[in-house]
């Protein structure tokens, strides 16, 4: 019977998971883009105290707040660069990955153009929807955060971290796109590495922002999605592209 | 000694013009595009109220909320569609366009692609740039307002609205886009109709949202430079345009 349930429940979970495909689809373009249907996290770490570390020193926000963490560390380890939890783990940019995937189980996508399906954009703030992108030899890490900057208003954040360096991060342009009821936006940017606070980025705002009113206007049924393209930056002349 | 004053006077401006009309072109391309500095207003209506009459009924709207007035009105009759003052003229929707242009002072500009250059982005809200664009046989009214929804935290608010009626607004579409420091932000839509409230379109966040940082990366020296550009819609769908 228990395996019965089970069953059941796992036949439910692939209807509900082709359903949310569908819907991506009918709002993207189907042809060769793959959709990627995100679930939400509500975040668990203790996120102004440790971004405030990470900003100071790399080698202090490698423990959550409370712990004091006197060891002298190699300098070409980082710390665990999820955003959702305060993790005692650090390593080479490397093993960063194979850290997020294993340890903290966001799933990663490979493609040039993905859709983000995030679900649940309901769900109170502070949530996260995370997921990794595999692309032009590189990884990225892409971030949608609902937060309350003004207490009572929630908004959301949207960027795409590189998970590298900062000079390797300037060889990329990501674009998000959000297309719906006759309405398009569409955000392009560098992205961010890793190594800087993904709570910093959101907290200056540099990156897309929405508010709840724009979230619903392109939202279906309490799902958004979001067109990711990664392409990389030639000399890039602004002037010259309008 | 006076006319000296004022023609000193006048040649700074010009100077002045002609500086922020160079420093537009170095964001956007020069070719072809029309560079318009505007100037912001203070607005002075009392927004909220008068807004809440043009949604209930046009005709109660045509006066400022203080007045009573109980005439019979010809429903072809229009209230002014300007954003800044509580105005208590009316008339035919084909004559708003001269009313805002001789009684508001309201630049209108020609051009299928215009650069709307805001200068002293830093005043206080409430603050309008305010502009009428015309294209395509048609006029439209291009509205950026700086606004505190909450309160100490501005945020900049850009919309196109046609001068015509509701229908006649669905043939067009209109996109603003910004596009500085290696970051672009674009949106798109199907501009409203003067006949809807203005402030409506903005109170439901229906329209270009920048918060201040994002304005202050997309900003040159105070002046926003915000590239229009106004097509017609063919029938129009999303899913098979990404």
């Amino acid at each position: 019977m228990l395996f019965f349930t089970q069953c059941f429940g796992a036949v439910l979970d692939l209807i509900h998971l082709r359903f949310q495909h569908y819907k991506a689809k009918r709002v993207f373009s189907a042809a060769g883009q793959l959709v990627c249907v995100v679930n939400p996290t509500h975040s668990l770490k203790y996120a102004p105290t440790r971004c405030a570390a990470a900003q100071t020193s790399v080698e202090q926000s490698v423990l959550p707040p409370c712990h004091h963490h006197e060891a002298v560390h190699d300098p070409q380890l980082v710390p665990c660069t999820c955003p959702l939890f305060s993790c005692p783990w650090e390593g080479h940019l490397e093993v960063v990955v194979s850290h997020l995937r294993q340890t903290h189980r966001i799933n990663i996508l490979q493609g040039a153009e993905i859709v983000f399906l995030a679900t649940d954009m309901h769900l109170p703030a502070p949530t996260d929807w995370i997921i990794m992108h595999s692309c032009l030899g590189h990884q990225f890490l892409l971030v949608l955060r609902k937060q309350e900057k003004y207490e009572g208003h929630p908004q959301f954040f949207a960027t795409m971290m590189l998970i590298g360096t900062p000079t390797q991060a300037d060889n990329f342009t990501y674009r998000l796109e959000l297309n719906r009821n006759q309405r398009r936006l569409k955000w392009e940017a560098t992205p961010r590495s890793v190594l800087e606070c993904v709570d910093s980025v959101i907290s200056d705002g540099d990156c897309l922002v929405l508010n709840t009113s724009l979230a619903q206007l392109f939202s279906d049924n309490g799902s958004l999605a979001i067109g990711i393209a990664i392409t990389t930056s030639k000399v890039h002349n602004a002037e010259d592209e309008m």
